[in-house]
């Protein structure tokens, strides 16, 4: 079958682009629409089973949620879904996931080889479904679709805070709505190992604080999993990253114990005794138990920033080392991973591991998973090893969308490698990391961001229009919460509670022109442990502000009287913030702390307001003001409490327009504070010079 | 025990009133407060079973909710429970819900006769830990507590609109947070009969539309409530609203079938058979079989509206009473009831039903619930019945809190009542009537205004300030969602539908300002049936607005900086309105039906920001002008859509601060208007006279 790319541009026909993401391979739009009322009803042909019946039942539940139309009796069925093979009930690497969706104005036909093909299909009909001039209705279009990468996936650490069942099924549900389907659990680390263990059970009792996932839990996510085409793949990070293991099991570690769990963040000195018989024989019982619980042929060892003082003050492991001609710690890994690589192999498990783990001798089915970057992918390649990339998705660091949108699993050296070897390179997965993030926020941290990294992993490498994302991904990330994210309502929920007894209006507002910092910013701000409460302003506002992104597109619309309207709205709103914060700031220290960045909104405000009167009444702006609205800039930029003021964007390009000497002046201002790298900087400066379009 | 009556007032020592709804018995409050952090435990004493169990295990999840912070080990307990006595399981009517609370500088102590009253106690704890300047923190408090009524209900219908076990359960917990102890479950009706029958299965297999409860989802949500101290009333409505019966038992009707399922609203003719022996050993399977799954001895039977016409025109049963000496449909009524009554015995339940079972012969222990008001309550008290309260409490009258709170079960003639007689009176019940009530905007229907009643069943007499409620109502309406409620984040998500692929946030502005019709405004408006979705803009907004509330507070305040700054920052949103929803609106029907009420609200702004000028300035009005804005706001007054524009009153406020003659024409506006009856003309017009105080 050959596919012809028909990019997000072709939404031309109706004026509005598909609210599809990730955008599909080929779509064809024609005139007319299909009405989607309470007699909406589906039928089967083909192949089916009860991964097929949950799917719609499902997708029946959500487009009434999504619609507020309950369903009704109906006479003849909208959608006849066709699936044509049976194949097994669990998802594997590589299986067919294409199907055609076809919507006439007299119905939809969804069809494909797989069941988890018609699973794709039905996210991308449910994305469709909007309001018309006549109700509820799906465009005229006809859709070939399948995945560009075979591993599409998200990461969650459960370890550094912890996640229960509810917060992991219902991420679930939103990587099986933007078609992901490998779901990487970060199950153990030096602050919490996660899982259950019957025949280790000191792991859990003392490794956990009480928090863990039961074994029925584990089956449970596995099947939820399931259902929605998503493989799980365990993690156990060894033989560093380990301090909550030796809690219970001190004998496994390096040097002597008693060892406790770790409440910090960062790279910790414990490590597993890599030369003792009775490691290996506990990881093969373990592995053994842990083989048993997860269905997927992957199994994760982590395998990452081993600290290794522990290996080069120990004794026996150094004469160990010297007995087997094993010269530092990079061959006493090595000879670690091929001991857990053989143990793996026995239980049927193929090793997936971090870059570290790329060493000589390592067994060629290995699969490694770059955080590094785009030489470390390239050099598994080359070397003959299947890979997968992580560097540049990683959430927390809590950059724009569009930053992770423009990286490319087949850029850099990559994307130089020979066809042979690029097929080596199996898609990504984003990471989300979580010393600065709780099972209350992990859902902000995650959407709709992670939309557009799927998008990246499934839909064509030509499809890159930064624009187009960012319009679909707002509307894409209200249709996420139809499957249940909070993305959206946590922060509204956080900011109540910051509040406190006071009008939480005027904390919404800040919040919207706000950005929290990510790790880097916030790493240096104070010292925080896994006991520290994420309930501060920086944890309840979301990394990237959708507001302010809308409102730099009013600058560029201007004159336009909505986006005049717009711009003035919010600005009239920023200049009062201050005056409206200040009670609810006298009785909460929550609300305290921010008294500063509503002074500071209330003047990009006041900026805001005298420069889209300059703009609009054509009047010149005095150099001695522009310059003074500058320097102010200049200084509010700067992030404070762990949180930038995204607000100060749109005012600049409105300051752009008026004297264009006003945006050099800002283009190296972040590079000195905590959080600015210089990437960010980079990017940032393009951000507001280009109005927010990336160029790498 | 004597209990000295201290009110809301006592809040002085602080500045703030306490967050309490309802407000305790007696509150004295001292210097200092107890910090809650991360350490927080708690220790029990005396008796102690798996209710008190879970409670305390609820208690904590949701403290580390509502303040963000992850509870860790800790070495001694913060709060210390003390239960004296064993009680049985399931709460029993009249029981003791008495607790004292003494928080101080270095602990919290709860003590209660029952675990129930420990029950309350934690909810009261749990309302006053709010931010202070140096974090969590209760105030150094002491409390002593119990209700003043022991039958304190909400009834909600799933007849009308079917609502799953989800939506019930989280009203449960609501119900529990603010102290309400009776469910009553009205699972029958013309609309459905929504429980699984094992004995006479065409009652849910016919009569439900596919939506009804198993049995065991009956038993789950009885120990549901019954963990939280709540009675499950289970009411089927019988001899009418039976339709959905005979669905499946056309034989159990006067006049022969077929019959469907009925889905429009009304009172409708199908009624039972009164003079079969077949209906009554019908009756008797089915309640014996209903009883067992409803362990309170308590059983509704309904009993209202009997249309009469299938039992005037059928000759066996004219026949039948004229053989009986049954003179009409009264006493043919009165002669089922007996039966029914009996049947009820048998099973060892007592019957309640609404007014009209209120007939000669019916069995003393009978306990009548009016929803004709006062005087058949007080009827039914003098006649030696027990009886509870509904009328005044329908919130499906989309009245505001302030109307409800007004309204005493001791009121008009039950208040003139002997003691002894007085005391039959039981409590109240709030009614959830579900013709425009889907499963996702119940929430928003009930909360938080069921808060507001539960205060005047729980609280003494004497509490009744107005400003004092909605002061604490607005806390504890945010308090209520780190219980599950969704009452604010439902209408958010429902904006969003209606907004389409546009920005919500004109949508927002616009709800927030509007205030729903209800059933009387509805049911002239159109055409609705149980199939006619409920997915507008009526169904999103809340039936009484916080915001416009707030506005007309600050009206009040003036001059006063931050009522200013809150006053211009609405109105200029407002002003701005028209044409920031102008794009939503052209490419969606939901959004379309708005522009008008935009094009008011924008209007209302821009006399609104004009009136704050002219009393800032302390320049005077023009008597045109004033004349001519208040016109203006007469027509914009009416209700359009069936949402009336709350907007309005803080800028009537407004004009008459200017110019007094402004407010008395509005007075009579509202009589003509679909939703207005004389009651809310009436209430409505002191509403904006009295700033928001009613008087009755």
């Amino acid at each position: 079958m050959k596919f012809i790319l028909i990019l997000a541009s072709i939404s031309a026909v109706r004026g509005a682009p598909l609210p599809l993401m990730p955008m599909a391979q080929r779509v064809a739009q024609s005139q007319g629409e299909l009405k989607i009322d309470s007699t909406f009803a589906v039928a089967t042909s083909g192949y089916s089973d009860f991964r097929l019946d949950a799917a719609i039942k499902r997708f029946l539940e959500r487009l009434q949620r999504q619609t507020g139309q309950a369903l009704t009796q109906s006479d003849r069925p909208t959608l006849a879904i066709e699936c044509r093979e049976r194949a097994s009930d669990y998802p594997s690497l590589g299986e067919d996931e294409s199907y055609e969706l076809d919507v006439t104005t007299s119905g939809a036909k969804l069809q494909a080889r797989t069941v988890t093909g018609i699973l794709r299909g039905l996210e991308t009909l449910s994305q469709l479904i909007g309001p018309g001039p006549n109700g509820w209705r799906v465009p005229a279009v006809k859709i070939e679709d399948r995945p560009r990468f075979a591993w599409r996936g998200l990461m969650i650490d459960v370890a550094r805070h912890w996640m229960p069942v509810s917060v992991v099924e219902r991420n679930l549900a939103g990587m099986a709505a933007v078609k992901l389907n490998v779901f990487h659990w970060h199950l153990s680390d030096d602050q919490g190992f996660r899982v259950e263990s019957k025949r280790y059970p000191r792991l859990h009792q003392n490794g956990s604080d009480g928090n863990y996932y039961s074994q029925s839990e584990i089956r449970q996510v596995v099947a939820y999993a399931r259902d929605r085409g998503i493989r799980v793949i365990p993690e156990f990070d060894i033989p560093g990253h380990t301090t909550a293991w030796f809690a219970g099991y001190p004998e496994l570690a390096s040097a002597p114990g008693p060892y406790a769990i770790e409440h910090k963040w960062g790279v910790f000195k414990p490590a597993m005794a890599p030369t003792r018989e009775e490691t290996y024989t506990f990881l093969d019982n373990l592995i053994g138990e842990m083989a048993a619980l997860f269905p997927d042929p992957y199994f994760h060892i982590g395998g990452d920033e081993v600290e290794g003082s522990q290996w080069k003050n120990s004794a026996s492991i150094q004469a160990f080392a010297r007995a087997h001609r094993l010269a530092g710690q990079g061959q006493l890994h090595a000879y670690f991973n091929s001991r857990v690589s053989k143990l793996l192999k026995k239980h049927g498990k193929i090793m997936i591991g971090w870059d570290e783990v790329l060493t000589d001798g390592l067994s060629p089915d290995t699969v490694i998973q770059s955080w590094r970057g785009s030489p470390s992918l390239a050099e598994a390649a080359a070397k003959g090893y299947r890979s997968i990339l992580s560097s540049g998705y990683y959430l927390d660091h809590l950059q724009p969308a569009g930053l992770h949108y423009a990286i490319d699993p087949l850029d850099g050296k990559a994307g130089a490698l020979p066809p042979e070897q690029a097929g080596r390179i199996l898609g990504g997965e984003a990471c989300m990391w979580a010393e600065y993030v709780s099972a209350e926020n992990v859902d902000t941290r995650v959407w709709p961001r992670m939309a557009a990294i799927a998008e990246r992993f499934w839909s064509p490498r030509e499809v890159r229009d930064t624009d187009s994302m960012y319009e679909r991904l707002d509307l894409v990330s209200r249709w996420l919460e139809w499957s249940g994210l909070e993305h959206r309502s946590a922060s509204r929920r956080m900011l109540g509670r910051i509040a406190g007894g006071a009008n939480p209006e005027p904390f919404r507002i800040l919040a919207d022109a706000s950005e929290a910092l990510g790790i880097e910013g916030r790493r240096h701000a104070q010292q925080y442990t896994s006991l520290t409460p994420l309930n501060r302003f920086v944890d309840a506002v979301p990394p990237e502000s959708e507001f302010a992104r809308h409102l730099a597109s009013d600058v560029a619309r201007l004159p336009d009287a909505v986006a005049e309207a717009e711009l003035r709205s919010a600005f009239s709103q920023w200049s009062a913030l201050e005056i409206r914060i200040q009670p609810g700031a006298e009785s909460s220290s929550f609300a305290k702390e921010l008294l500063p960045r509503a002074r500071d909104l209330s003047m990009v405000g006041s900026i805001g307001l005298r420069a889209l009167d300059f703009l609009v009444k054509r009047q010149p702006a005095s150099a001695d003001w522009l310059r003074e609205a500058n320097l102010e800039l200049d200084r509010i930029e700067k992030p404070v409490g762990e949180v930038n003021l995204a607000g100060v964007r749109p005012v600049r390009l409105l300051l752009a327009r008026i004297g264009p000497q006003s945006v050099a002046n800002t283009s190296v201002r972040c590079g000195n504070e905590p959080g600015c790298n210089s990437t960010t900087t980079v990017l940032n400066w393009k951000f507001q010079r280009d109005g927010f379009k990336i160029t790498q």
